[in-house]
């Protein structure tokens, strides 16, 4: 009895339905990105720009900002040919629209980018207010473009690993859910803390529902994440996954889905990272292997994260 | 007795006043902001301008940045007029008063923006210091215009979707007030806390007066606010509504004010988002209808945005 | 008995000395910062210029900013006549030293602040070279400065405005320690939390010494600091103040240091502030009068924030 | 019985491993970054160039700026040289070819940093093409390198001094491990929080193992960081230290790591300190002598950092 209770709150509290039926494939992506569309409101309603720029690859990003600044660069060139490239002092007026074009464009790439080399000017009334105005457009529209690259370099990140694998292990008398993670590279994280939400398919009044648990952990919080932590969730009676067999776990497609965060001091921010199990990522009867060795010198220890996945099978 | 001490508790916590009857108006506007306004100090100490300039929207704050730049424009202008033309070589000292200015105004957007083309430059000391002065202003001003332009642009919202009603619904063996709420863009939302403070007249010594109440919550914590979440008050015997029928509520003017703090993991930041519901927004005997389905190839889930309202009328 | 235990537990937590009789003057000056001067290391390693550089009138920054500026330029200049103006292209190098001086000055600030002009350019290996080194050097610290000017506009601060007066007031069958705060700008905090510590001198042992307590209060955290919140710090038993007269607070030289943290939801950050009110501003017998009324249309609520500090005399 | 199951519930909140003997030296070095190396991917999974720019000491980071700096002038100047320097109009196209870079790389200079004097500027479509790729990457590149130099100028930090010696003191009846933190700074810390995990050597089956475990302080969070702090922990029955004599101590390796995280309201932001004390750093009999006193003037108090470490040793 006090077990369904606590059971049934674990429902809610993950942030999915109660007894939703309607989920398509698997919830969180490898990544840790939900594996939602939003529809029923228009593109622009359901575009955060700030979130496409941040998270878009580092080579899009850039392709972007040059596609960009030719763009606008393109825009003012023809707005001087219109003018006439005669208004540009200093530009050959004689040559063809597309040499024309060409003085124009440079001109105006000197203008928005504030080098202004001043072999060409504008001259004229018309020609200064574009001039004037690009400049403008220019310090502004940089101000985003300069912002978004140091943001997407600077955002703080976790730089967490997360074992390949999830396991089932023996743990003291019975078996408990594993996995690991370690932060991968050369940062420090503190205060971290592990939520796991799962989710699996179960047979209520003969349709498949799915139902959503938050696993409880043997230690959800630690000081400092400096070696590899591996996340514990005793399979015991408290456990949503008390009894069910390797053949239960597959067919009821479980997914296990953790989040951690912590606390990076020189990003002086709190960090995070999600992942997602499957099915197919759960190896039933499997303990995992060290992952740190004393160097050969005895100086330090060595956190080898190729072994962050190693494991050996073990029976029950 | 119990009930009577959780209620007065309920009504310090919430921030307003214990039996305050001034207050005026609803409290907390749709947008989440507070309708109060402030007096007894001057204009000047009651503005954060950096509050204002955030807060304000785009088109309006790209007109106030613009109509800067003119005014600085036209001041710098205004200073090269009256030390003489002739001080800025390259310009064409005999022209008009008219044409002097526009000269000077072009030469200042040049020093301004730090463009510097040179076919125009200062010539002697004065005309010398003032654009010295000038393109450190610029460089100054430009500081605080484009950090403020990516502040706007960067800064941490919470892009939450509230249900436009909120609802008496049938719960359990008795009644709960209920709404919801979705993150509407492409961001993901975890650790997410609601609290609810409601306010509603009621008669005391033969005075209309407002009391105040914190809103107990089924849930009031989620892991991941991935999907649409319902918000559920029990109005059970805990609850300041206990007992209230239709034209109770309604008569006493009820205003709910709930608030949604979540993490946002793309922002590494807290985001917040306020909203409030009036007596006219509140359905009497209705209940919500779902929001999510399985998409038509099955491979992920659909968030129906437009369905965040959907309810149907039921009867107790 | 089981009082004092909770009295000795407070003295600890507040983060001053348990029987320290070595302070000087009050500990918390009125805005909020420590009456404390660290001696014993060397003033570079007692210094953040971040910090002093954030706190600083604005007034003071620009000049400071603006000094620099100048002194830059200055070094700059002289390096240019050391190497001679002739190698400034444009320049007339027959003029006097002043005037070569003022020359290379200008080219100076165009470099430093990337304007540009032209009319004035390098000319040489070495003079090449400084140029090339002026404007990087310009780039660098202008990073600084901008940042920093922005750092100040935007920074984070919660704009609260406290009762000038602490009071002794009636409360439930006894008295009250009650001051108010309110936010005075159009910002709006929300989650704020209050935490008072109190020093006051009493003899032991024949000696003056300072104890150190923390105040609990009747509600220490609310939802929304939308108008004014009075901090109740009831004198029961459990308090360290009870018993004590009006002569008694005043002899024992009294100071009560509250401090506030909420969350702007603008900044998305948490804020703080805190004062300090001494014995000379405690109140004996009063009672704080309302701050705030409907608005004559009746639609929203008037903060009157010069009635922050109103109050009536009580007597017990 | 109750002991063993907190202390071994202790061990695993550290983040440290439960029965690891496979540590190499000291764990966490003085200035507390973890002692530890990552193998296993390679170097570039391994790098967080954000975090190593940010970390490395300020001379190297400009001198790495700067000669980054050069790196792209030299760069572009051998472009601007192989497309003919005949293309750079202003430039001396008949002499040597060292000659011939060097105004190359002057005009480069100028392109990057967006002086753009204009004596010398590109001509025709390739040098024209190629300058206005390099004033783009001129603002993009600096974006980057001058938002990290503000970034090493405003992170947050504790700007903590530990005292350098960890002593066991005598304490109520028994013992306690003590040592002392200040702020250094003009900084004001609060909400000051620590956490102090300890690790030595035991044998187990005759297997020399390294334990961890968390050590609990009388006071583990004060209000406000204004003077020294002390932190206790008590040896007594729930600790792990208990009956340790100073030979035991010493034999086995102690090491005691404290962490400090606190509220720093000018960055608005929580900072975060760790250090590191070796078994040759514990001092066992001796007790701390105060910091601060009142001024001579009496106006305020005076904390003596150079005291911070001052200890007199005591006999049990």
């Amino acid at each position: 009895m006090a077990t369904l209770r606590n059971l049934s709150k674990s429902i809610n509290n993950t942030g999915f339905g109660v007894n939703a039926n309607a989920e398509g494939g698997r919830l969180v992506n490898k990544d840790g990105t939900i594996n939602l569309r939003k529809t029923g409101i228009s593109f622009l309603e359901r575009m955060s720009w700030y979130h496409v720029l941040l998270r878009m690859p580092r080579i899009k990003f850039l392709i972007l900002v040059f596609a960009f600044y030719t763009a606008v660069n393109i825009l003012f060139a023809t707005i001087y040919v219109a003018i006439g490239i005669q208004y540009l002092k200093g530009t050959d007026a004689g040559g063809s629209l597309a040499n024309q074009f060409q003085q124009a464009f440079f001109f105006s790439s000197q203008t928005l980018t504030t080098v202004g080399y001043g072999h060409i000017s504008p001259d004229g009334l018309v020609a200064n207010i574009v001039a004037s105005l690009e400049s403008f457009a220019g310090i502004m529209s940089f101000a985003l473009v300069t912002g978004l690259f140091f943001a997407r370099f600077s955002r703080p990140k976790a730089y967490l690993k997360f074992s390949d694998n999830i396991l089932v292990s023996p743990y003291k008398d019975g078996k408990a859910l594993m996995f690991r993670v370690a932060s991968q590279k050369n940062n420090h994280l503190t205060d971290a803390e592990c939520q796991v939400t799962t989710a699996f398919h179960v047979m209520e009044e003969g349709k498949r529902v799915t139902k959503f648990f938050q696993l409880p952990l043997e230690i959800n919080r630690i000081n400092s994440l400096a070696i590899s932590w591996t996340l514990v969730h005793p399979i015991d009676e408290n456990s949503p996954l008390f009894g069910m067999s390797e053949a239960d776990l597959q067919e009821s497609n479980i997914e296990v889905m953790p989040g951690i965060k912590a606390f990076d001091d020189h990003y002086s921010n709190t960090v995070q990272q999600r992942t997602s199990y499957t099915a197919k990522e759960l190896i039933y009867g499997a303990k995992f292997l060290p992952t740190f060795q004393r160097s050969p010198d005895g100086g330090h220890t060595l956190l080898e994260l190729d072994k962050l996945n190693h494991y050996e099978k073990v029976s029950f």
